[in-house]
């Protein structure tokens, strides 16, 4: 690899503790010569990121040679990039409670409501229109560029940009099939006695979308895992199974994959998503209240948990920016550094992408964002052919694809009237007609300042 | 016409007093030379309506020569038989009482649990495995006869006939269109001054499912009467109008059309179902609670109600069947005379009528069962390319028709865990996943005599 | 009815001594009042037809009241037309000669060249730019007119006028299958001894495309066509069958029915069009050569038949201006003046018709131009569900579908570079690519000036 | 690897001298431990091979261990074979030579015949037999064995095999896209200066039909080779151009590739095929007559060329059954051998398959055999999703998909009538149809012995 190869990434949500520090580290651990242009609304907090991203170049274990530089406006740091990272906040921690609480004193209750239930909808509506920024920022400045999008609500986020720029490149990334994956390994370990079974090494289809996607075939070195997990499913249906017992209860990001069986026996294909982003995508049966949740093991976002992280976070901007602390190379959970890579030209990767529908789902419309594995080489990504949802899986799914689009539409129009259509339609929302309007008017009251586009 | 082409009419479900007595009194207003062989399961009951139906000739009224002849067994009606028609009742009022208010306990609240609903599935579960042994006798006893269905599910019941006999000369006949007809003819009547606008002179495009079919078209003498529906529905959406005020009070069967003015204001398309039938469609938006139901000015079906009017009509047997009281001539609200009479070859008849979809609604899948309108002429019904769903009731809509499909897969296969999937996924059904376990046990063990049928 | 409802209807094309006096006969035999504006590029043809047509007032069968008016303009004709009839010449004989012989010097030989063939491309290419312009007037002077398109080809048409004016109500009317039901009708006759069946009286399902329709489905009097229709064609297959024999040796536009009964005995369908139609929209199978063209009994469209019938029709103007002849009062072939009368309120009539496709052909593409049954009733027409055309049908006819597309977009394009590739995929062009082009440039240039909206 | 990883290969066709000795190269040239077991018709070609064989692992380069064993039976051969290869002949040199003559008297030229052209049609109704006696033996004794197939008509032969076993693990492999790919690698070294531009460094869409299959999307180390091969197309479009300058004289697989610059510059795809098999798949527009083809710069199938390699490969047999002459190791075409070994879990491999339609093109039909790019890994093989055909080319791609069901379904149904509408309908077989009649039957009867199962 030549130096002159360096690439230019903008990376917009550039002051990111959270997934920008993950990114880091994995920018480190591979062999690239890049410019990382860090745009954030917050520019105090891209200038931190800035020396916190370049000091890591003297962790001795850093492979690649990254210049970090905090960029004054979007323009500046779309310009000439050759990747664009999308993964934008949506709003302050208060938002993100009320978002999650005001809908549960209607009797709606919300896992993630990051991509379905009430809080996904007021997301979008808030987001969206800022996207249509950076997508005419994107096609002015740089309309060559590959752009991967990582902020939810996943499907509106790049329906929006398909809408504004068809000719964008772009697919979405995520991590949300990783649990499942570990899962599976885990299993694979204990019945086969094999230890160190890597994620990579299980083989699977993917089908779906964003959030609610399954596995339909998965293997390991060519045995089907299907029966595996049937046993599992069937011996652990009534108290669910961990591979760390109990890890449930203290870490609200794990579940007793309760409800990954339960789908899994009623459908025959396995949830490639956790248990509390399933949760979201389908009626009250896992969320209709508190205690219902708690038999199902797993846990609603919680408010405190995200403060306490917050809290562990800003604790250490000091010592990595002074170089007492180095941020990690390499460990991360995200393929996102694999996928610029191969996007650069370093062979053929197979991965999980969100892509936007012509076939490869074959019975979701075309213009879905979908969720498959794809085939991502130089300068291209391509679904793989994944074939069909069965029937009644489909009847759970084409409800979310159309409420997208509603929402879509809705931002497009600056309609506020045709985004209800999709809250009163959301599956979680099951309430009486009246109820719900006072609950989307008390919903948008809340976020009142970050809605002006429609006005 | 000819005496010598009489017909025969096998009449499965003959010894009804609903819609049987309304049916008669059809047959007795048009030209028609009939034989109208009588079968049910209880005899004494077709007995008593070949008396009653043969007294009506004495009526001086009479048009028709009709003979009515209780049959032994539905072999003995069916053979060679032109028309069928099925209209039989799905078991006790018991029954009817227990599949409506077992849901309730877990607050579920049902309008009419034909169609959708819990008690819809319940209902088909008993009906449907009969119908698999009159589709058979069908076949061997008048395969070229004509079926009419006027029994609910109205889809279910025809699927199954499909599959057990795929030529199957079929459609379904309803008349749950005509309360909407009537309204907007009473409105023309009070906005022009004209009188006497008769339900057939309205002119429309029918788009839907059986239950839940809507208008996109619709005028008077040419003229579009969409905005005089909209300028009702955007007066009268907070109150509700009534042609007869208050009738919603009185009369379960009524309702003041807040939810057909709602559904309008949202989507655009004029539902052509009443108030009650609608609701059990949609989720929870109007059958929340009995508060709910209340302030949307529409009935639950009554318990109450149906009492007083079996007894009501037990109260008629006697006088009609020794003569000092006649069944009316004409007068009824069906059609399903006059489409007997177009079979026969009286000419064309526009009208509605269930058909399996090949097309006629373009974005529905092939083998639903569809409400558009049709062309009856001489042994031929045809339907009108109804063209397309608006995406959003597209998405109400295909949850039904998969569920539908879903219902009729477990009948086939015999296996009420397939069953159980449709039961979850109805709109109705939104509590969490065992409660909805525990009431679906529930409500199979009530009529478990009658499912047999599935051990 | 009432002399207050005194309708106007727009005839572009006015002039015409063919279709025009039929029209005009059509027109004197219902109870109609009406104003019928003649448009006609040539101005002296519409001034006579002014003539001609006010004289028929004095035909003492005369049941109409017709005012004829020549326009001096299209603006001045449309202008708050209820009606508009769209039927021009597409040139001059000397055009349609070489259209029609060009081809031959390549071994091409067509029967028609109206609606498939390379003459119909050029056809298309002359008269398109025309129908713009006429749509554009439409839109402006009588956005609510209903219009009736007869000009081939007919699809081309029909798919630009929608290009322009997506609103549009229109549809097409054709008496190709006229000739289908009279030889069905003279079958009944025949075979069963009645008499007098008329074309009304058979029932059928229509499918297909302009030129290319089939009956699926036929009766009369309730009993299945298809046997009968089978026993001829196996019988008459290699010797052909007429009504009236060896008519097809003086009639170029009668045939032995020998490629109705070859299309029928290959595909199980009856072809609704005359065979020389059907012809042109297949391979060579019956158009290879002269001598191949007389061994399947049908003719070429031929000049000196042409030629004749506008001498004899020219030779009836001056008598027919003066009143010593008159139009005759009805005996017309086409089914207009019933259209018209319907869509203006005189009750249902189910006839073929074409419409712009949603549904009603299942299996061709949306926005094609289908040939069905349609119901027309007051400011409406609704096409039937026709159903799925079969496989092998679906194949020679999707080629066509497609190529109509291309020349319209062609058309809208200003590209003749675009209409070749129609030229070159049409069935009866099969020679090498470099005698297609030269012939291509050949046919475009003997019509030149006909093409400058091209240039 | 580990010699107990030994795997069993089934090659049915296991005589030739052809594709089997390409192969054994290919698998002399890999690390791989088999068993090949050689079944042929003619057991004195497999065991010839079997001795041929096993003496190229005395050849020092040889990097597998494979034991090649001639089968007495199908049985013998495939029982627990691991893969299996379809690659049978379809009859004699004389058959093969009339096959391609016998059309021309009918001014029918072609250029293979191999997958389309009437002799195509013929070649099905001779092998598809055979290939479900084959299929039932797979189904009985490796049901979990891969399936390589490389008979053709490839498309017939794949859905027969589906049809009789549908959970049946196939693709079939083709070498047909090299050739452009060797063209467009050749560009790239003329144009860039840059030297042994491999195959595999082209990326690539692929989409179509197995013989008439085209890349929309083209590049090289991440530049799209579409304008270089624009302008090419428009420099050469008349004279042609080779990469070894007028090869096509003496080479008949060689062309100028003017076929590909015409398809090219009228369709904006680049064929994916040799230009002879492309012009199997059109209207005569590039082999109406032996001067048109010339005219073109390619060549049909030439008997004498057949013959004189048949002659070339016989002299081998004795030199290399005594190992005085060794098979080469590699060096071959064909990406079996890779295919195979990515099967076998050697790492993921995007190679081009024919796999059965389910989404990837998505305007192809469910079920019809199409050709993209796929994924193979252990024991898995998977399409990529590659779009969708552009209109025009679909136009002329679905005639050829319907008409391989029909030949499909004659076979099933033993039904030569049934054939014959595909044999009318193939885009070469443009005459009249009482010749195409006389031509049909000529065929047939030329290889009567070997249609026996339709008796």
């Amino acid at each position: 690899m030549n130096k002159n190869d360096r690439i230019t990434i903008a990376y917009i949500g550039g002051g990111s503790m959270d997934f920008g520090w993950k990114f880091f580290s994995e920018l480190a651990a591979e062999e690239l010569y890049a410019t990382v242009n860090l745009y954030d609304r917050d520019k105090q907090l891209s200038l931190t990121n800035e020396v916190i991203g370049n000091k890591l170049r003297e962790n001795p274990e850093c492979k690649s040679d990254i210049i970090f530089l905090a960029s004054d406006s979007p323009e500046e740091a779309l310009k000439n990039a050759d990747i664009v990272i999308m993964s934008i906040s949506q709003g302050s921690l208060e938002e993100a409670v009320s978002e999650l609480t005001l809908p549960e004193a209607y009797g709606i209750y919300q896992s993630t409501g990051e991509q379905a239930g009430p809080a996904s909808i007021i997301r979008a509506l808030k987001t969206l229109p800022e996207y249509i920024q950076y997508t005419e920022l994107i096609k002015k400045y740089c309309p060559e560029a590959w752009i991967i999008n990582l902020t939810n609500p996943m499907s509106e986020c790049m329906q929006i940009m398909h809408h504004i720029f068809p000719e964008i490149k772009i697919f979405g990334s995520t991590n949300e099939l990783f649990q499942t994956l570990e899962l599976l390994g885990g299993l694979v370990e204990l019945e086969y006695g094999i230890s160190h079974v890597r994620r990579r090494d299980i083989k699977y289809n993917l089908i779906g979308i964003s959030g609610f996607s399954w596995f339909d075939k998965v293997s390991y070195n060519g045995e089907d895992l299907m029966p595996l997990f049937r046993k599992y499913a069937e011996k652990y249906y009534k108290n669910g199974f961990e591979l760390h017992q109990n890890e449930y209860k203290t870490n609200p990001l794990s579940s007793a994959n309760k409800i990954k069986f339960d789908l899994f026996l009623r459908y025959g294909l396995i949830p490639a998503v956790p248990d509390r982003i399933a949760a979201d995508f389908c009626p009250g049966w896992y969320l209709k209240s508190p205690s219902v949740i708690n038999s199902w093991k797993f846990s609603q976002t919680s408010v405190n948990y995200i403060k306490k992280i917050n809290i562990d976070r800003s604790g250490r901007v000091k010592p990595l920016m002074s170089g007492t602390e180095f941020l990690k190379v390499g460990g991360s959970y995200d393929d996102c550094v694999l996928q610029i890579r191969a996007l650069m030209g370093n062979g053929n990767l197979i991965t999980n992408a969100c892509t936007i529908n012509s076939g490869q789902v074959a019975n979701l419309p075309d213009g879905a964002i979908v969720s498959t594995n794809a085939l991502i080489s130089k300068n291209n990504v391509q679904a793989v052919a994944a074939g069909k949802l069965p029937d009644e899986i489909y009847a759970l799914t084409i409800r979310h694809v159309i409420n997208q689009s509603t929402v879509v539409k809705a931002v497009i129009e600056k309609d506020l009237d045709i985004a209800f259509n999709a809250f009163l339609n959301d599956p979680l929302v099951n309430t009486d007609l009246n109820s719900v309007a006072e609950l989307y008017k008390e919903m948008l009251s809340s976020v009142r300042q970050r809605l002006i586009y429609y006005c």
